[in-house]
């Protein structure tokens, strides 16, 4: 199971801090994800990191709908990201939106740090572990959380794709 | 597109026939094909070869429905071909026939050969052109086909999960 909390931050100040609790960097993401319209609580995406030249096809369960910390993933590697989008494209899958962030990601022993800058959103923290004890994932999250500042008030619970079609039909509203 | 032609063979006799016409060997599959439930003319399949360990997502449009020659072919290798059977299945697709084969691919000039021994099925040879004109790769696949001795009768227009799914009702039956 992925236990994910998702927070909204200011992208400069929380590197800095993750830094300095020791977390150590692993890679950067040019990340640009297309969703397609499953009915919830699937989720299906396909994703390209950009820079790495890695795609991937991945399939979410939401286990905890609303609150979305929990989710139940299945995710392959594929050779090749459009004709991917393709296939489901004509399996009936519709394309839903899509979203690009750039992504910076740390590791500090059983946590993961995914700093994101996503485009038209702005800054967010994703802290992430892999675990069946979602109870034990939420403290550990929420103990390194604390560390970085972070309160529930940062708490964003929707998901990258709510926020973009929010976002999207503001724009369009505008 | 992906032109081909299916051809009941004996397996042994149109190997020394292949060979003898001069085409290279190219290398031997050990495959296992699991095919979903899509309706014709599309067909949705998750193949691994196992010998090479190597899985592949393949979408297909059947374009001549019934005589089974002409395809549009999506194709991306995949880094798991059980995640990938998996993650199909959550998407509501439902598992249809496994067909499971011994296949040796050889090439002359644009001709792909793909020789194989089905279990439960026999021998079969499909002659493969990729190419856009139709008629010039069906040409080139009966002349090819004619050198090996092959003729109309010899001809098997229905796919491979059609004669598994056949095969499988006689079993039944019996």
């Amino acid at each position: 199971m992925e236990i994910e909390i998702k927070f909204r931050v200011n992208f400069g100040e929380i590197k800095e801090k993750i830094e300095s609790l020791g977390a150590s960097f692993v890679r950067e993401e040019i990340q640009k994800d297309v969703y397609f319209n499953v009915p919830l609580p699937k989720l299906l995406r396909v994703r390209i990191i950009e820079n790495l030249k890695r795609s991937f096809l991945t399939y979410k369960e939401i286990k905890d709908l609303g609150r979305n910390e929990e989710f139940d993933e299945l995710e392959v590697e594929v050779s090749d990201f459009d004709v991917t989008v393709e296939i489901l494209k004509r399996l009936g899958f519709d394309e839903d939106v899509t979203v690009k962030k750039r992504r910076l990601v740390y590791q500090l022993g059983n946590v993961t740090f995914e700093l994101n800058d996503v485009e038209g959103l702005g800054g967010f923290l994703d802290i992430e572990v892999i675990s069946n004890d979602v109870e034990e994932a939420k403290r550990k999250i929420w103990e390194v959380a604390k560390l970085l500042g972070l309160s529930e008030k940062d708490v964003e619970p929707r998901l990258y794709q709510e926020l973009i079609r929010e976002a999207e039909g503001q724009g369009k509203r505008a």
